[in-house]
């Protein structure tokens, strides 16, 4: 791929091309096509946006008919038929199941600008500036979402967000959380925060997974001291850890929730902020974006609700094919144990933690030379990131790991021998 | 509208739905139609986004028969067919004829996003923080782009954003750019800046105008003091002003160009942020986001530069248009001296503001009524702003003002006679 | 000067010892002497510390009975004798002649200390935070008061601090004020300042002199805004400039003054901010400081009040004083068109500014060696600074300038000849 | 005291005198005198200032004499006599004898000034922004040294100001600088911290001491990570705690140490920072201030020095009564069980904290009856602070406990009763 428009006129801040680097025409259910008739296992998922797949025939053809009838495809946020179908099945499938009662905001269509405005929405309730998130998070590359990121960044971002540590290994887990609730009981010197920030399963930052102790002491805090808890549910929630929501295995509620990525079902731009109606004091207006009302992505969202989520069927598949993959990574890691240290993740995101910081990138080359699409992740790109459409059977998984044994097998030869 | 989906479950923050109260399904060319049957004459335009009208019958037909074929649609940043050809018809269609040489940046589809992605990236290049933006000046909502825009807000922004006056009326035209170079080149106790943003005319603000000559001093301070000059064609840009750039009108280049609205050309979600080839210093990945590589915007955007911009047959016809609009509204100033304090704008985003700030939105509620949707800006509302397809006729748009005149006649007898 | 305890021991941010490298040992009225047994003509004057000269032998009498008498030393806030006599001077003899009505704070005795305190004050008083400065403006290095002066820098001071153009040479005088006014009464995205902070004559910033109208046309945008005026009154109050404070000349009256440098009268320690009685809403100890109560200073001030402040004996010595200095110093510019660009300043603080922004140094070097120790000030030193103490007479000011005219003189050869 | 200069005319941010309200006139050792002819026993000791009594007759007649010789006062930073004796004099009495290596830094003569300082050095050597403090904390009242204190205020300080916890009761002590490391160490979203600024002893913070154990820790951390630590000894420094450095109990050296209050001796104000001179790396003049030169101070520093510290006579009787002091506030303790909480501190800084936090007040009210004055500190003034002159002996000692355990006779008899 020399010297071509992407190389000639794109800008060097293009990342996954160059991992991946082919040129992709069409894609299907699990698998993505190339110019040279490639076919490729997809692992990526569109960092999760894929969970029911690509190009989803039932969602596939809505859009067709949508398109011929003429439907009002840009609507910024006037009421559109679509729109309405789409909060209808919401409230009914997804959240009337859980006895959950939110409004329903709908954001410029990226989870960084739900992010954004769950920050300006709880700076304005409480009054306070300050929002505490925590390591190895990943909220978005806006530069209110940047501020609550994990980067060894500082200068010029927005003043009051705070990082404390996120509850993986290394440190006697709840400590953090105890010492961040003295800060705010004593006088600290530290104003009280306005809100927590919060992912229940980091994957950006290398697939951490809160346990559910953890999290209901961080809502605890929350509730106590009158700070608001979002929750950011953009790549683990819709579905991806078992539940629609990622939160609910702890038994919590949250004040708002950030959901993006695979909301639309199918792949189109589109995000929502929940919030609980007491909080909804927004002034109208006060928040808002041009493709807020993106109404292909209603049709299709609306319709991956009707298909997924009106019993517990996806929820069981997802949940077994789940522990399914996490047995299978244990047994490459009880093979390989020189190389791997590690089995991290929930649900159907899970990955490998190596040993050698570069193994990751190294596997996910080899891989992607057998034509499995599967990224890194982890502040150093140290773990291999399982990432599947939901829609994956045990078969095709088994498969897929054993391609991956394959390679590592190879590895452990080329360590064995040198 | 009482007690629908809506009111009950969407957040408070809905605003152009509470002042164009009914429900659309769907939509063709230059109009809107609701759920009860009636036919809207659009001249919101999807703020900006719909130049050349809904459902654009071959943009609509390429979507079809793109996912017919299982195109793929979301792809992250890999190379996609769909993405090649868009970036090699905007290199031809658009950037060649101008001698442009600008590397494309596929960002967030959100015009706040390629604004983000524009603060970052001056601030990396220049190592200094300070941007300095305009009074009335909106760039979006996200914390970043709202730190640059004109909102009473203070506290808890960015540091470093600061706002000197755009040239509307009430001051001496040049003398702000003056004491802006003055404080920059004595030693004055302030940063030099990263960059200036600016929309060469501000919608939002009010449909102010910048000069040509102020643009050229502006672009010439930049030039001389290395600071990178910005500009956010958003709203003003894919030729809203009868060129395809707002800002070749003054004869100068940009550093930074960013765009999204119209850019898609039916609605879709996309945005683009254009960079010199000499800042591109990103480091792979150092802004990046889920739905940067939304396929289906990229079909239609390639659509919309082979069908409009590949001669100078749509730039003339909206120069025409818009010169037309300008005469027509000047009538309306002439035939309303009493009510009508000023017509603004440029091209086909024009408007009239009125003396009584209250009187664009009754204009515009008396003009929902009879059926054209018409929405008012500046910092009061206190101009209605005429921002109608690209693609419309004088005969429609003489209908349309008619209509207008109509109310304006009933509100100056009512004026008369109280 | 090498090798001793000072470049061996303390600190390189020594700066006046490196212009003036000798060692002093005592002090009388307009003179230094060292160890070497030098008689050196000050004017450089404690930088505006010691308008009455060194030790002056009434101020020296009344500490030395003070000291004999166990009169008490440091009292941090309590009640004492020494400080009640002050305040009882301080409102008979400057502030009732004046009509004047301000409580007195007792602030840690720097000047520094008394501009921290006010800005924490007209953040508090008003709710908001940010301060309008000046271009060319010091106001001390703490980092508050720092945030307010003319520095390039700019990351990591206090949020909300903004500068604009002091009305010396190069602008329209006044259009920056006007501008200033627009952007608060205009949605301009930039919240109303608590408070301007500024300097009737800037000494650190080159000898510039706001104008009368100036001054009052600032003075009624504050009053006209709710917006506070400070005035640092520190280098150029306490006579200086022919009446008590600097600011009288123009009419007009300040929310807060700070007060330091010559108010201890024999350059002891000491500061003071002067606040109209409705605004000192301060909680009992909101701000403090471990030597507010300096009691040797309150002596000395009280008896520098006494014996300078009684009558208009020595307000009119100053003023006609000044008035030679300045003709003096006209001559000279008349005398060397070549070289003296500019006569600057006001009252008994005015000089020299040089075509050769290396000249003023040039000529304090010189002058040094002539036994008078005169400084530079400006943002490149190119202004060479007459600050002698206040009690000088116009005899010992025609030598000093003849000193410096056989300088220039031999300068002027050397020029001419090269 | 009603309606007299002081309630009339000074702001109403004075506070020790509301507590000890009578107008003293003079003092001398560790007595003071008002008004009335009352004599008041001083554990007050201006706040840590007078640690060898008022009016030390060796030091007042250094002055006088220095006085009548028309030594120089005020230097601003030339190089007097007085000053190159006081540098002489700290060299050779104190850091010799520690073979402790530091340049002198002489600032505005307040402790908040050198806190100043030190932040600004601080973050100009690292070139990084953040600094890290501690619960409890009091730096100062500018705006800088309040960043890093213990206040419940946000926003409007400095960026980049962070607090963790001081190691007092409540939590496993060690572990928040264990987590604090982490943060540093991991990719956390945290910038390295440019210092850490820390008191070896809170004295406004309620006297609560860092074990050597946990200073190390800290220390440890700093020199690891290149951070650099700055030990403010403005309190508990001079002595205070038994050595001249409150540090050196922990066998640890500090990069920058700050210190004021008892420096003088004889209650004039004085501050420095000492600095490792490989940082000292400061331009000329880049820190500056009007008063830095006080010499009047700098010789009874110097007098200070050679009475106190020329041998360990002076250090041992501060541990000895110090140990003295704690053991009678033990046997307070346990005489009073129901009403005291807790003897707390070091040296001859320590107090007894009391179950009901109005109670230190209530004592200290009724002390300053018995003409004892004493003050009260924590977060919710609920310690009774005893800090007398060091020169103080165990008989006085004993006295005036013997009056405390009265006044707290007093109350416990009222509590069983009521």
């Amino acid at each position: 791929m020399n010297n071509n428009p992407f190389t000639e006129f794109e800008s060097n801040v293009r990342s996954y091309c160059r991992v991946f680097p082919t040129q992709f025409t069409s894609a299907s259910g699990l698998y993505l096509y190339d110019t040279e008739g490639n076919k490729y296992l997809d692992f990526l998922a569109g960092a999760g946006t894929l969970n029911y797949g690509h190009n989803h025939p039932i969602m596939k053809s809505a859009l067709v008919e949508y398109l011929v009838d003429d439907g009002i495809l840009h609507s910024l946020d006037l009421y559109t038929t679509a729109k309405m179908e789409f909060i209808n099945a919401f409230q009914s499938l997804v959240l009337k199941p859980l006895n959950f009662n939110y409004k329903l905001q709908f954001v410029g269509p990226t989870g960084a600008n739900s992010v954004e405005s769950a920050l300006k929405l709880a700076r304005k309730i409480t009054g306070r500036n300050r929002i505490v998130a925590f390591t190895g998070a990943f909220h978005g590359m806006s530069l209110g979402a940047l501020s609550v990121s994990a980067k060894e960044e500082f200068d010029g971002l927005l003043p009051g967000m705070e990082v404390t540590r996120y509850p993986y290994e290394g440190f006697t887990t709840g400590v953090e959380l105890e010492l961040l609730e003295q800060l705010i009981e004593e006088p600290s010197g530290i104003a009280k925060p306005a809100a927590f920030i919060v992912e229940t399963t980091q994957c950006e930052g290398g697939l951490n997974v809160a346990s559910n102790q953890w999290l209901q002491k961080l809502s605890s805090i929350a509730r106590k001291h009158d700070i608001l808890l979002i929750i950011d549910d953009i790549q683990v929630g819709c579905g991806r850890t078992g539940s629609f929501f990622s939160f609910t295995r702890a038994g919590i509620e949250s004040d708002i929730i950030c959901l993006s990525k695979s909301l639309s079902g199918i792949g189109l731009p589109m995000a929502l902020m929940l919030l609980k109606p007491e909080i909804d004091q927004w002034s109208p207006g006060e928040h808002n974006g041009t493709f807020r009302g993106n109404n292909l992505a209603f049709v299709t969202a609306r319709v991956a609700l009707e298909e997924y989520w009106k019993d517990v069927y996806f929820s069981n598949h997802v949940k077994e094919t789940g522990k399914f993959l996490g047995e299978k990574l244990l047994e490459l890691k009880q093979q390989f144990p020189t190389i791997i240290e590690d089995v991290r993740g929930i649900g159907l995101v899970q990955g490998l933690r190596f040993f050698d910081k570069s193994m990751a990138s190294l596997v996910s080359k080899k891989a992607f030379e057998s034509k499995i699409i599967i990224e890194t992740c982890g502040a150093y790109d140290e773990v291999l990131k399982f990432l599947p459409p939901l829609i994956i059977s045990k078969d095709i998984l088994t498969e897929a790991i054993s391609t991956i044994q394959g390679i590592l097998s190879q590895v452990d030869k080329t360590l064995v021998t040198s």
